[in-house]
C-alpha cells in the first residue's frame, strides 16, 4: 500500500477506531506500542503468503531496514524472523557464534541476562560482564577483559537496556571490540530506527531488532541485519530448524517468501510503519520526537519530586526509570490503575533492589500526549494521597 | 471483545474495507486464508502484553482450544507459541521426545518429512515410514514396525497432509499407537478446528495446530495442546530457549503473560475467530460448510474434465489437490495469474512426480464462492485455449 493509499484508509480507520467507541489506552512502554491508525489498517487485509504482491512486501522491507542501517547489501543482508525478538536474538546468536567460539556477553538488566541464557542452551562458551542493575559497561573493562582472554571471538552489547532505560555507549565499545578483530553483536531491540546506528559509525556484525519498537510497527516478527560473509560460513551451525538463519535467508534469496508461514498481516502494518517513518524525516524526525517526549517527561516528573534511576547522560530517549515514592500511601497496583483508567498503560519497574516504575516514550505519541500523562499522574497521586514523590532516602 | 461488539465492528470494517477498494481475493490456500472482516478488525486495537486485559483474552484463548479438543484442563494443557506453526511442532517434538526416545515418523509428504529434518536438528533418533507422495500409512503397517523395533518410544503423523491433500487415517493409527503404549504425536496443523479431533476418539498425547488454519485466525502463532505429566517431565529438555514450551507453559502459568512478547493483535484477532467458530456450530459446523465447499469443488471440476489426485475416501475437507490438464496450452503460471485476475489465489502442487495443482476450501468462504471459482476456471481455461482437462495419461 502507497502511504497516499495508508493515509486515506488510515482517514477511515480513524473514524472506525472512534465509531466502535475502542479508544485504546496509550502504550507507555517498551513494546508492543501505540501504533498509527494507518499501521492498524493495514491489517484489513488478507496476503497469499506465497503471492508475488506479499514477496514485494517483504523485499521492501528488506531493501529499506538496510538502507537505514546504512547496510550496504553487497556486505549484509536481512533476513526477518518470525515470533518475538528474542527468537531473533537465539537465531542471531547461533548463527554469529561458532561452536568452537566463546562470547563475552556485556550485561546490566534482563536483555543482556537473557543473552546469557540462551548461550546455555546453545552450549556456546561464553562469559558475563555483569555491570548489576543500571551501570554502563565502558571501554576500557571491555578491552580488558578481551586482552585477558584471547580465547572471546565475539562480543554482545544491549544498546538499549530497556529494563533500566539505559542508553549503553555502544560507539566506544565498537572501537576497542573491532581494534581487536572480535565479532560485534548488537542487540539494537528497542533502539534501532530512533537512535542512529548505522555500519559507518557502529562497525557491527550482526544487529538485531524487531517490528514492534521504534519503527512502530505490531508485533510478530524480528529481523537481524549482518555480514553476508558471516550468513554464507554459518551454514549447519544453527541448532534449531525455525530459527536457523542461514536457511531462512537462502531461502527467502532463492524464492522471495519466507521460509515458513510468515505473519503476513504484521508484515503488512510493518511496510506501512516504515513508509511513515520515512515521512517523519527517518531515524533524525524519530529521534527528535522521542527526545522531546523524554525531556518533557522527565522535567515533569522531576517538577513532582520523582528522581530518575539514571543520571542525565545515560538516559535513552526510549524508556525512563522511576523510582517509586517512598510515602507509605504510595502503591504501584493502585498507581497503574488509576493511570489506566486515565488512558495510560505504563510499566512495572525490573530492577533487582530499588522499588521503580518506568514510562517510555517510543511509539505513535508526542510531548502533547506526556502532557496529558503527567496530569494524570497528579491526579493518581492526589487519589491514593501521595504528596511526596521522593524515594525512599 | 464479545461477539456482539466484533460483529459491530466488522460491519463498520466492512464499510471501510469496501470504501478503501482494496478488496482482497479469495486465498484457495491452506492457510494463511480469508479470514472474516471482524476478525481483521479486531486487530485496530493496540494491547499492552503485560496488562490484565490481554491476559484474559490469553486465557480464554486457551481454555477454549482445551474445549475444542475435548481435554480435561486437569490432564491436558494449552501452550500458545509465537511463530509459524513449524515452530510450534519443533516445540513439541523437543519437548514430547526424550532425549534418550525414538520416534516413528509417518511420512507422506512436506510435512511429515518436515518433521524427520526437526528431529535431524534436535538430534533425537527416528526412523521413517515413507509413504511417498500420497498413499496413507495404514494401522498393520505401523503397527509392524513398533513391534519390530521396541525402541521406538514415540509416533508422529500428519492429520491432514496439505502437500496432497489426504486425510490419513489417524484412528486407526492412534489405536495401534496406544494399544503398545508408545506416545502420540499429531500434527493437525490444517484440520484442528474442522475435521473432528478429541481425546476421547483419539488418546493423542501431543497435538499441535496453528492460528491460520481452520479457526480462520491470521497468522503470527501455533498452539500445542499435551498431557500435562509429559509437560511437566519434559523440564530441562529443550534445546532452545524460545521454542521451549516447558518454560512457556509454567510461565504463563505463574503469570498470565507470555514469556516473551507475544503477537499482541493477531491474539486478539483469534480471540474473535474463535467467538465465530462457536457461533457456526464448532468444529460440526465448520466441518459441514468446508465438506459443502469440497464436494461443490470437485464435482465441478470432475464436471470440467479434472482429475483429482485421490480417491474419494482419502480426500480431506480442506485442500484438494488436482492433476494439471495435459493439454499442450496449459501452463500453470498462466492460470494461475487468471485466476488471480478473477480474485481467487490457488496454490501450486507439491507432488514429486506429477504436475499438478491445489485449491483450498477453508477460511472464510462458502460453496457460492465456489461457485463463482469454477466460472473463473472455465474462463481461465477458455482464456489459455484449452479445450480438454485430462491429465497426462
Amino acid at each position: 500500500m502507497s502511504l497516499a493509499t495508508a493515509t486515506a484508509t488510515a482517514t477511515h480507520a480513524s473514524r472506525l477506531i472512534e465509531e466502535s467507541g475502542q479508544q485504546a489506552p496509550y502504550l507507555l512502554t517498551p513494546g508492543p506500542l501505540t501504533t498509527s491508525d494507518a499501521t492498524k489498517a493495514a491489517m484489513l487485509h488478507d496476503w497469499g503468503s506465497w503471492d508475488d504482491d506479499f514477496n514485494r512486501l517483504t523485499a521492501e522491507v528488506r531493501e529499506q531496514l538496510l538502507e537505514m542501517a546504512g547496510a550496504p547489501g553487497d556486505a549484509y543482508a536481512c533476513v526477518p524472523l518470525q515470533g518475538s525478538g528474542t527468537f531473533a536474538v537465539e537465531a542471531a546468536l547461533a548463527t554469529a557464534i561458532d561452536r568452537q567460539g566463546k562470547a563475552l556477553v556485556l550485561a546490566n538488566g534482563a536483555y543482556g541476562q537473557r543473552a546469557a541464557k540462551i548461550l546455555d542452551y546453545l552450549g556456546r562458551a561464553h562469559v558475563v560482564l555483569d555491570k548489576g542493575d543500571y551501570l554502563p559497561p565502558r571501554d576500557e573493562e571491555v578491552a580488558a577483559h578481551l586482552d585477558a582472554d584471547p580465547e572471546i571471538t565475539d562480543v554482545f552489547l544491549v544498546h538499549c537496556e530497556t529494563s533500566s532505560g539505559i542508553l549503553n555507549p555502544l560507539s566506544e565499545i565498537a572501537e576497542v571490540v573491532k581494534a581487536r578483530g572480535k565479532g560485534l553483536i548488537v542487540d539494537a531491540m528497542s533502539s534501532f530506527g530512533a537512535v542512529p546506528l548505522t555500519v559507518e559509525d557502529v562497525p557491527f556484525d550482526v544487529m538485531v531488532s524487531s517490528a514492534n519498537k521504534c519503527i512502530e510497527g505490531v508485533p510478530g516478527f524480528g529481523f537481524v541485519i549482518l555480514r553476508r560473509e558471516l550468513l554464507e560460513a554459518s551454514a549447519g551451525r544453527s541448532h534449531s530448524l525455525s530459527l536457523d538463519l542461514y536457511e531462512q535467508w537462502r531461502y527467502m534469496e532463492r524464492t522471495g517468501q519466507w521460509r515458513f508461514t510468515p505473519p503476513t498481516h504484521v508484515v503488512a502494518a510493518f511496510h506501512t510503519a516504515l513508509a511513515e517513518h520515512l515521512a517523519e524525516g527517518g531515524v533524525a524526525g524519530r529521534l527528535v520526537r522521542y527526545t522531546r517526549s523524554r525531556d518533557r517527561l522527565v522535567a515533569g516528573m522531576r517538577a513532582m519530586g520523582f528522581a530518575t534511576l539514571l543520571e542525565d547522560r545515560w538516559l535513552s530517549p526510549i524508556i525512563t526509570t522511576f523510582f517509586s515514592p517512598g510515602h507509605p500511601s504510595f502503591d504501584f497496583g493502585r498507581f497503574y490503575a488509576e493511570l489506566k483508567a486515565r488512558g495510560f498503560i505504563i510499566y512495572p519497574g525490573k530492577l533487582t533492589q530499588a522499588e521503580s516504575f518506568r514510562i517510555g516514550c517510543i511509539g505513535r505519541l508526542d510531548a502533547t500526549v506526556i502532557e496529558r500523562l503527567l496530569v494524570a499522574v497528579r491526579e493518581a497521586l492526589d487519589a491514593m494521597g501521595v504528596d511526596d514523590c521522593r524515594p525512599v532516602a
